[in-house]
């Protein structure tokens, strides 16, 4: 198999990984060049960038890039959604400097009226690497937009995002609570406050956790919670308002989900979890790059497979 | 009976009213100068100016001037608190210009971990204006930080607080559903945009609203709402999650709740309540004004009430 790029492209960051004929990793580099923070001469100069040096072989992207306000829009892909169809509605164009680009569409849940970018190809990694999670399964993708997603028989089935990443950023820099967080504060968990946190969602029951967040200003007001720990019990409220919701809905199967994404994200939800009474769930770090080499294998498949009866499979 | 100046000094705004001998409003005044906001000169300055020309007597102020950030700290009283705590715990100073100022305590609830500066003197008001109410009731105050209160026998039972108008704020200005909204774009309510949230909000369930707000996204995406009517849509969805979660959390009685502020405010709130299949709530307007006349009633008293047999009822 020819070597690949897989590349992570998001509103905030850039990330480029380069993949063996194999599909293992060579080498990985990240920016800080999101869709919005893009460098002098836009996506051809931050692209090149990113890959220089590297050999010429396809590279296939996915997250914001897609979007309207991306590179190129690639229209999303209704679920329930697998990697053929994904590798099918991939667009693929010339990216300058020699590069061909392919960039792996979104995914919609018509039901639910929801969407999401770049999440559908860490998704593909993770049933690669745990081929178990392919035929049923939950998978949550904790993030500034957080994804909830049903796997069934190797596809994305139905997903539900919650903006906790978002909301957590929005309440601790431009809220009143944010006003009481001392200015250089470490950015270490307070694991007491954020257990605090947890808790009080679960306590919050039904009502939800929107009824709780003015506790942090009350709780520091009567100094019962440090002003630098605000941050933590705020995170706590509003992962454990995940769990909480999700619950409530009865989202949740019998056997724990399973997460996907940053390894120190998914600690938070780990431990939020076990503090709702579930069974820990296991978490998979560093998926985005082997769902892209997985989209390279179906494109690769896609491009000989009806011209080449060989690699037809007997009927 | 002396007139009064009656004083509502929250963050971002400061109003005044001026209070005849028999405590009806003779003149209203309002400046954009909240804590945050003070003119050259602080708060001395402010109240003298707002007060140019009206009478030489007493000002009664409640709100975050009170708070520890405002001119003087003023300690919470605890839930139960009625009128005569109140005008105990006031404090009283001389605020320059020939002026003596009494600053209404906030409360306190000690059992939900809450406080509110400001509302109590509009409750008190409330009472004044609707007798009624004073018995047992339940009064919804809409704003930046909406609270839901019990009364029982003339006092402030206990309270919740849920940061609509704040979180509003947040998501309208500064998150990614803020950036989808045009700019320059009409303040006027979108009610079918409206209505959709809150229908939004309350087929939420107990999985609650904050499985629900990306749905903005979504559903501007697909055009099915228009930019401009976000503000709408959002608004509908969190004051829809505060009759959600008040419902879901047993506080609501079996009579409606009265509305007490903005009158602009206390309509979102009753056609959200009609959504709900609630009855439509009462509304009172501009009683922060006779809270602070009630509260300078009771001040009267006390400071003759002791001294002079005379006003004391028999036993």
């Amino acid at each position: 198999m020819q070597p690949a790029i897989g590349i992570d492209w998001g509103t905030s960051s850039l990330r480029a990984t380069l993949l063996d004929a194999d599909g293992s990793v060579r080498e990985e580099r990240a920016r800080p060049w999101g869709i919005r923070h893009l460098p002098q001469g836009g996506f051809e100069r931050a692209l090149s960038d990113i890959c220089a040096g590297w050999p010429d072989c396809p590279v296939i992207a996915s997250g914001m890039v897609g979007s309207r306000q991306g590179w190129h829009e690639v229209p999303y892909v209704d679920a329930p959604a697998g990697l053929e169809v994904l590798a099918e509605y991939a667009t693929r164009f010339d990216a300058g400097g020699g590069r061909t680009l392919s960039i792996v569409p979104g995914v919609r849940d018509a039901v639910r009226l929801d969407v999401m970018r770049g999440e559908e190809t860490e998704i593909m990694g993770a049933l690669a690497m745990c081929p178990d999670l392919a035929i049923t399964s939950q998978i949550v993708l904790p993030g500034t937009h957080s994804k909830w997603v049903n796997i069934r028989e190797g596809r994305i089935a139905g997903f539900s995002t919650m903006m906790t990443g978002e909301i957590y950023a929005l309440l601790t820099q431009h809220s009143i609570l944010g006003a009481m967080i001392p200015a250089g504060m470490p950015s270490a968990t307070d694991w007491p406050a954020f257990d605090n946190g947890v808790r009080t969602a679960h306590a919050s029951g039904n009502a939800g956790v929107l009824t709780q967040i003015f506790s942090a200003r009350t709780l520091a007001l009567e100094s019962r919670l440090e002003r630098a720990a605000i941050p933590s019990y705020i995170s706590g409220l509003l992962i454990g308002e995940e769990w909480r919701a999700m619950l409530a809905s009865g989202w949740l199967a019998s056997s724990a989900p399973t997460l996907v994404g940053d390894a120190r994200q998914c600690t938070l939800y780990q431990r939020a979890a076990t503090t709702f009474g579930l069974p820990q769930p296991a978490a998979l770090s560093g998926t985005a790059a082997h769902g892209a080499w997985q989209v390279h294998l179906a494109l690769a498949t896609q491009r000989t497979g009806a011209a080449d009866p060989s690699t037809q499979e007997p009927a």
